[in-house]
């Protein structure tokens, strides 16, 4: 059975990937990451309707004993194998440690149920899809501002170039990518939307649909790089 | 007078950018930062022979009333005027504190001293050349390994680009580059090194000559550009 971990599950676009998944592919296990369970109400009332098929976890990206507490919860569902990991929430952290706590999870083998696989043979086990954002680009920032967003999400770039090439070895080859998920109409962005044209501002459905036929679309030959929602490559 | 401010000045590249300067550049006031100027023995003992060109400055990257401070200082030499400024030390600090204090200290006016300009007119103020590395490329990253400093690198590469647009604007423009200096054989970067040709290991002198000659062919065309020690531009 089909297994997904969605890191930063309780609202937006996380929140949207679980609801995606719970209704559109047969018996998957969701596993949703959220800080505070207890707040992500949305998450909670979808966990109701899905008893069997969503599992809620807490998970503090910032915090080394939660993320080991949640790969160790992970690993007693599905017997431990995830074939989709998306990262919503925060940036990759930056050190030793969160670093090694990703291979952790990310390690543990998949079926290879998404993607796309050579005919008669499965070229990998798993895809991590992290969600970051154009402006991460440092060729294509022709505006400026916004430093540390940028900083942040050029590094997650770079973070998932690595990763591809780790997690690129060996028998259960992991499809590592990088994902513009468009100017996406949540709460969280909401402020910052005035001079979008409506055409250009996508419901979260829009932009996991948009994600969701990439990501069912990858092979290895994608590993490390980076597109947008319309499967355009960006450059770094 | 130009005046050159070296930021990370105490030892490796820093350090040999001071006597650099002090030894090519006539009457050129040299503003040389560092984190403990009091265990700082070889910039100290520069400054005992260059006592009137030489000004040594306590700057911790990542204590914003120390950068404050420093920023004041400059301020007292040369009119606050700086020509050129050398980012050696640490990474730009992502958060709006260290950027604001940055433009700070950039957007003190310079003589455009360093660089090229057009016959008869004067087309930049300063140059800013941060000290990146090409495992900072994540096109270039092949190999993987060295999340935290490949992340780092590149999210300052990120900074650069920022700051030229930036610092770009207006009568003042700054010449904002990232440059690799090269596998550079300094006390920090020697246990990594075993494996190294000798002919592609650096001695300081050697790299800063090249990267002075990178720096006094800029011209505005180049801002926001990532260049090896050759003078080859890298893509992000």
């Amino acid at each position: 059975m089909p297994a997904c971990l969605v890191q930063g599950a309780s609202r937006g676009i996380g929140l949207e990937f679980c609801m995606y998944l719970l209704r559109g592919v047969p018996n998957i296990t969701v596993i949703a990451t959220c800080r505070n369970p207890g707040g992500a109400t949305d998450l909670r009332a979808l966990q109701a309707k899905n008893p069997s098929n969503l599992h809620i976890i807490p998970l503090d990206v910032i915090d080394e004993s939660s993320i080991k507490q949640a790969a160790n919860e992970v690993k007693q569902h599905n017997g431990g194998g995830v074939d989709l990991l998306i990262n919503c929430a925060g940036i990759l952290h930056p050190s030793g440690r969160g670093e090694t706590s990703l291979r952790d999870v990310s390690s543990q083998k998949g079926t290879g149920a998404f993607g796309q696989h050579a005919q008669n043979k499965q070229t990998h086990a798993a895809v991590m899809a992290n969600i970051s954002a154009k402006v991460g680009s440092i060729t294509d920032n022709g505006l400026g501002g916004w430093y540390s967003y940028r900083m942040s999400k050029c590094a997650l770039n770079m973070a998932t170039k690595n990763l591809s090439i780790e997690l690129g070895r060996g028998r259960n080859k992991v499809i590592c990518v990088s994902l513009h998920p468009g100017t996406v109409d949540t709460e969280l962005s909401r402020p910052y939307h005035k001079n979008v044209p409506s055409e250009k501002l996508f419901s979260t459905e829009r932009s996991v649909q948009y994600l969701m036929d990439i990501i069912n679309g990858l092979t290895m030959q994608h590993t490390g790089k980076f597109y947008t929602w319309d499967g355009k490559e960006m450059l770094f």
